[in-house]
């Protein structure tokens, strides 16, 4: 039985306070509920309601709840009918498994981090490090923004100049899209290493600068007058380049 | 002097409904107000706080207005300080000035509208066509997204299909992202045409289908269970590639 204080407790994982208190988070809707139960992610609970079950029995395992709670429950304007409680994985040991790995400097935009994440795995990357002031990888928007590649990726969270240095000392190129660079489209040989990409407002920060030993540009076309592009669409233009074969 | 009613009017231009009414919509913030002023858009109201102006003296034209009065204009939780309000302009006939255009087929969000402009820009391409259902050009999320590249873009809107079969007749090809299509990275000849992106839940709509003369893929990477990419990253891939020399 789903009792009240239930409902209070998985409503308050809208803030990242209770969802670090209680190392839990919460997904929605259908395609998202589908990959998460695919994954190795620890599901809590699966709730959904009577008119999605009818029209999705395949997920009969859920808890039938009323419209009522689920709206009660659910951090969206229009609820899409099913909601699972997930368990925040722990924190391993950061490993490469794949050829790239994306390093995401104060990334803030939770729709950009998804995003990120998205691509990454389109293009085989499985492996990412944040630094700890990006956006929380949990928050309901990063999640959505994943499309559900976010269960099948190792995220991890770390101080990057420290994680670069030693990727650096283990033979690790450094990739960083900086206004003066390599032309990404000019590169001769892409050596295995880490795909690094900068905040939107700040790009690349000071401290991990230094570590960045291969600077990559995009070259801008014609006499273009944009500063600057959008976070993820850069990381995609540059994952992209660095991993076709 | 500012009036009641003119702040409320300026409020209402959150709304679609009195944008298109009025002919007006809203510009913030030092960066885009910039870039506003040295473009070809009318700006019919400039508004600025004190503590703005004694920051920023270069925009000294504009009309002094309190935190309060701002707080009530602005759509922002934030406000920063500047706010112009701005003529739409008049729909001109469609022209092509550069190698390539682009075409937006059902593009629901403002991000990703916005970003869809902002990197056209940075790839040398101003000149965007949307279908009518795309999200309106002049929303403050659209507008802030673009960065401020709206105001050198050349945007129209337009029956897709009628407009594709058109440039087709007169020689252009016209590019499509699909699931099946030439290897975006093998592809040899890139004649001068139209790229076409698809909306963010459905892709290229079936009418449109029929006029793409030129599918294209973005492949993936290894064995990605990544159904499909974010349609601004899609875009900003395609164009990348399409435009490098």
């Amino acid at each position: 039985m789903l009792t009240k204080n239930t409902i209070k407790q998985i409503a308050s994982l809208r803030q990242q306070k209770f969802r670090k208190e209680l190392g839990l988070f919460v997904v929605e809707g259908r395609k998202m509920v589908d990959e998460l139960l695919h994954s190795h992610f620890e599901t809590v609970n699966l709730f959904a309601t009577e008119a999605f079950l009818n029209d999705h029995p395949a997920f009969a395992e859920a808890e039938t709840v009323s419209e009522m709670q689920m709206e009660q429950m659910s951090g969206q304007d229009t609820p899409p009918g099913i909601l699972a409680v997930v368990r925040i994985p722990e924190q391993k040991e950061i490993k490469t498994s794949s050829r790239f790995m994306l390093a995401l400097d104060g990334i803030a935009n939770p729709g950009n981090m998804g995003t990120l994440l998205r691509t990454a795995e389109w293009f085989g990357i499985t492996d990412v490090v944040c630094s700890p002031d990006c956006v929380e990888l949990w928050n309901p928007k990063t999640v959505q923004a994943t499309m559900g590649s976010l269960f099948r990726m190792h995220v991890w969270k770390a101080d990057l100049p420290t994680f670069l240095h030693e990727a650096s000392s283990n033979g690790k190129a450094i990739y960083g899209a900086l206004l003066e660079g390599e032309n990404l489209f000019e590169m001769r040989e892409k050596a295995e290493g880490v795909i690094v990409i900068g905040s939107e407002s700040h790009g690349i920060r000071a401290e991990v600068l230094p570590c960045i030993t291969r600077p990559v540009t995009i070259p801008r076309v014609g006499g273009s007058l944009t500063e600057s592009l959008n976070a993820a669409v850069a990381g995609g233009i540059i994952m992209a380049e660095m991993t076709k074969p």
